[in-house]
């Protein structure tokens, strides 16, 4: 699970509330020195999490998103150790802006994957193909669209890797029964105006 | 925003990831002593909070559960700062086991409410009533299921505090169009045989 600065903290902790519950299951939390990260709120931190020299060989690799993208982007450290972990692991997957990170280690080239709605045309940039499904899997790299992706993610994950028994009694576990108050989680279903609305203001989403 | 030891960290990351994009809020992590607090998974902790004492006059408070419901019972500091902050908030609310925090602080006595489904009936203990709703609203105690729900009352108090516009825009900046892979976040839904396993091992959910 990797935590940088001012990532978006549900894009990790959704995950992690699910795949932390798989069977036999060690999470660690992995970063540019041990400690603790400030996330994209400013009031929220998030920790301990160890050096990525200390997570050589890690099966199942969770990265988040944030709002910084230009700095995400420009984050070495993290895109030499999604590479150099990217041929022993089982999954590489993302959540959010997480994709782009992927994308700028060289992991998703050729590849379907998601984003954030706001930025997944980006995806591009890198060699990949955007698409509009909430979880997109192409081989064992799983990439989620924005923030509250990562629950859907995740579920799907446990399932592939501990079979759908187990992933539905994490389900029922974190009763996961989602009952949004309003039809506007999606570009496709949010009224037009909303949807205009934060096109205009991508910065409320990414400030890069 | 409560933090307190051995907490469920997306009970409260849920609703902050919400409730922080309000425009003009600040959002607050308050508990016994300034600090951070370790979750229930073990490897992930929370910070930083301000100490009860910092916290007076809160407009909104989130009480999130955890797997441990007798160290919560037994937590007098919190149960007294949620007395004493009661009249003067507008909203006083929780997610999962939080519920029975708020009624073991006298908050439900004759009101509605819900809990995570494991411990539910609980609730009566307290002199509150139980109802199957995720999100239940009486007056100005709003209670939410289990874990997962804390994102469906967030957004429920966004539409409320900022109208619905607002609460639409927030939805869809974190893109919350869930789409779990199973229908079995329920007890009502979830396969017959998933909720008999987790009824005959309810300490994978709650330990006391």
């Amino acid at each position: 699970m990797v935590l940088y600065p001012h990532m978006t903290a549900l894009d990790i902790v959704g995950p992690h509330e699910v795949l932390s519950r798989l069977p036999g299951a060690t999470t660690t939390f992995v970063g540019a020195g041990a400690g603790r990260v400030p996330t994209d709120t400013g009031t929220l931190s998030l920790g301990d999490k160890a050096d990525f020299s200390a997570v050589p060989a890690p099966d199942v690799v969770v990265v988040p998103g944030g709002r910084d993208v230009a700095a995400q982007l420009a984050d070495a450290a993290l895109r030499d150790w999604l590479r150099a972990v990217d041929a022993g692991a089982t999954w590489m997957t993302s959540v959010c802006t997480g994709s782009l990170i992927l994308g700028a280690a060289g992991l998703l080239e050729g590849r379907a994957a998601t984003s954030h709605w706001i930025v997944r045309e980006r995806l591009r940039e890198f060699g990949a193909e955007p698409s509009p499904e909430r979880v997109v899997v192409d081989g064992k790299y799983a990439t989620a669209a924005g923030v509250s992706a990562g629950i859907d993610l995740a579920l799907t994950l446990a399932a592939r890797i501990a079979g759908p028994q187990v992933a539905q009694t994490i389900q029922l576990a974190i009763e996961y029964d989602p009952r949004p108050p309003f039809t506007a989680g999606s570009p496709t279903t949010a009224p037009a105006g909303i949807v205009g609305h934060l096109r205009a203001n991508a910065h409320l989403i990414v400030t890069s």
